[in-house]
């Protein structure tokens, strides 16, 4: 019905250039891995873009052309330049997706986005990470069985401080004893997010096959809705005639 | 990525056999019109069945190869059998899509599902609705604008005793000074559901290009999701095992 | 502001007549033990009933005085009549709280104020259930941090098959591995709907400060709000006249 | 149970100031004729702050020993400084309740919480406002009935740029053709949201009897919860030691 799905892969691109424990696990840098493997699917086109190109390789015309940015980000959510994030915030309120992976949950935009601190407790120790689906009619979970594990990987722990969630897709269960909303969609102005909570850099999440899955689902879920003479969100329109008219006994 | 969705289009079709004018306006019937737009859509096959066929024309088979089924009633809401609805009921929890046109918000199947009432304010008056989208990123109002209008129907008002919907995406405006929830969206079991309030009989409204928009969309945005081995929603299932050991010092 | 709140707890109370170990646990029943501690509240009143009485002890006079109803059900949940079922379930919609404890899951009540099969995962192994606050601005946490365990309980394991809640409490971890959503608050039609999961009659979940807190908690939220010349649920008001004369050139 | 909720209104006071008929109507301020009905309650207390004060009349000593803030702006919210806003920001994820009215829609505080443009459309004609009520059970309409009326207001029309609520509890009815989310409630961090649309200041609507009462219910809703060492939502807490002890065959 629709032409492809344009997507950019963002990423800080830091740690797999520092470490090469990390680049091992990426050699093309997770924005690589990701856009990778989307690639292999019919009606996804993507392409990435790191923190450290020009504009952050998010450009006007790079972010026009976008239907869905998927954003990895870790150790420099505060590089991020504040007009690129602004940018990048009202393309989303005006229709593009954005799939907010790990970390990303401190970045600019997703804060914004959110309008809370998106803080959250955390530990590194390699434990299990086994996501509950407690939406099993939602887009986001086709091919999915009642759950999946990551083997190893990065605590994130309840309380997370975002708004309640639209549609809460995944309950992560950790080994240590924490729960965690994993993954959640919200609505903001036309757009749609989703975050997802897998994905620290010194684990292959990204080479797994359910954390693939989703993140495929959750493009196309975020694709932008073709609306016609819909307005820009940063205008709040002014209309002095009204459509109805006042009855003669008002 | 997908086969079609194949949908089945149920109706009382009594109005239809009694009222020579209604006759005119739906001359195949209201499952009719509504089959017809929807087979011109290359992603959708539709079939229809009617009160007054053998168990309402949906049988085991027919339901077990519905992807989402469309339901209009009226009148005879009461005569729809009891194990008919509770088949219909079990397959929505089990995954198939149920979309609910205008006055099957008083049917059993609808109400089961709802858990409430389903009760409203409504009056005869020919009277003009203006649905306005308050969910401008939903799949379900792809291709409008910012609102569109039924010049002459029923009114239904509220306060409409549904459970808060999971998706509000139509807000209607009736002249007569009333509001109405119009379009909502719920998740339930696996399957998910959607309510229209368009629809009297009287009036020429499934010929209305914006009404056949957003029975297409809901059709596709209510169509299955293909988890795996999920259980069927009637059972409880018993774990003795627990997934996890238990720690020794627990 | 407000008189007492009336609270009515209701049991089954078989496993306590028939198991002396549980006899032990809730000498007066569980619903003597639950009507004890909201007894300390100074602006909570509570009566019980139970399953063996006379219309289980639910008339309509009793249900008319209630303001909210607590509900713990377990192994007969069957043989509730469905004239009494029925009455709770009216009484709900029309303002009546309603706290749903541990298996009363399965109640015909709350079923068909939910819509869906409220069926979960479940295994008996006495292990530990750790409820982590996920709303922590909600009057339900009132007292409580961030999370609070029980030592020993039955498991409820995902996916629990209840519509989305309108308020997410309470997202429980398992030792065995799975999670639960273990608070829920729903509203339906003019009342309020909480569901708890601990409760299992063989542990003394209900001597234990945290339950007992969230209980009393629940019951202040759930209680009834006065509204004004609000329709019965049962009825679908038929309006004539519009509240707005229709303007002349429509 | 609690003590008196201390409410600080806080007002623009430019209007009044500025416009004899405006200062006719609100002799004292908006400000003061809030305040002025709050006080008439036995359980809340209320003081004001207003723009032109010495940081806003919004000191940290201000901010700390308030329970709900109620905000009034319209011509002069980007005078509102930076770093007032911010103060309110994080005070309420930490749980302080915030009441927003009218044009705070478009309130550096509200737009931040928000995390949308909060945009809408709007019109001057001194049309009529009717109010429905769509949440009968919730604590914000007390001793309402199905609908009240603001007989002339500012129009607010859809598409309302927000996050869809939590809780939607009233949807407005204008007489020139168009609905709005006239009512509705946000959970942020620890706090909670409650936005308002009547009251633009060329209409009495603060001296109107079902206005007063739906600002005397947000208060109490939105006032505080007391929960237990509760992290700063400004933090993101490590915890190096998992709760529970990874099993042995892990």
């Amino acid at each position: 019905m629709r032409d492809k799905v344009r997507v950019t892969v963002w990423n800080e691109y830091r740690h797999e250039k520092r470490s090469p424990e990390i680049a091992m696990i990426y050699p093309e840098g997770i924005h690589g891995a990701i856009a990778g493997f989307l690639r292999t699917q019919p009606d996804i086109e993507a392409r990435t873009a790191t923190l450290d190109e020009p504009e952050h390789g998010l450009t006007s015309e790079v972010l026009e052309n976008t239907d869905v940015l998927v954003w990895w980000a870790h150790m420099a959510n505060h590089e991020v330049k504040d007009e690129i994030a602004d940018k990048v915030y009202w393309r989303v309120l005006n229709g593009m997706g954005l799939v907010v992976l790990h970390s990303g949950n401190l970045s600019k935009v997703f804060r914004r986005l959110m309008g809370t601190a998106c803080s959250a407790r955390w530990r590194e120790a390699g434990e299990k990470h086994r996501l509950w689906v407690v939406a099993p009619g939602h887009p986001i979970v086709e091919g999915l069985g009642e759950y999946f594990e990551i083997p190893h990987t990065e605590m994130y722990g309840e309380f997370f401080d975002i708004p309640r969630p639209d549609e809460l897709i995944f309950i992560g269960w950790f080994q240590g004893g924490e729960v965690f909303r994993s993954g959640c969609c919200w609505y903001r102005g036309r757009g749609k997010v989703f975050y997802f909570q897998p994905g620290h850099e010194t684990f292959p999440i990204y080479h797994q096959r359910e954390v693939q899955r989703v993140i495929v689902n959750a493009v196309r879920w975020a694709a932008p809705v073709s609306v016609v003479n819909f307005r820009d969100m940063a205008e709040a329109p002014w209309f002095p005639e009204p459509i109805e008219p006042f009855a003669s006994d008002q």
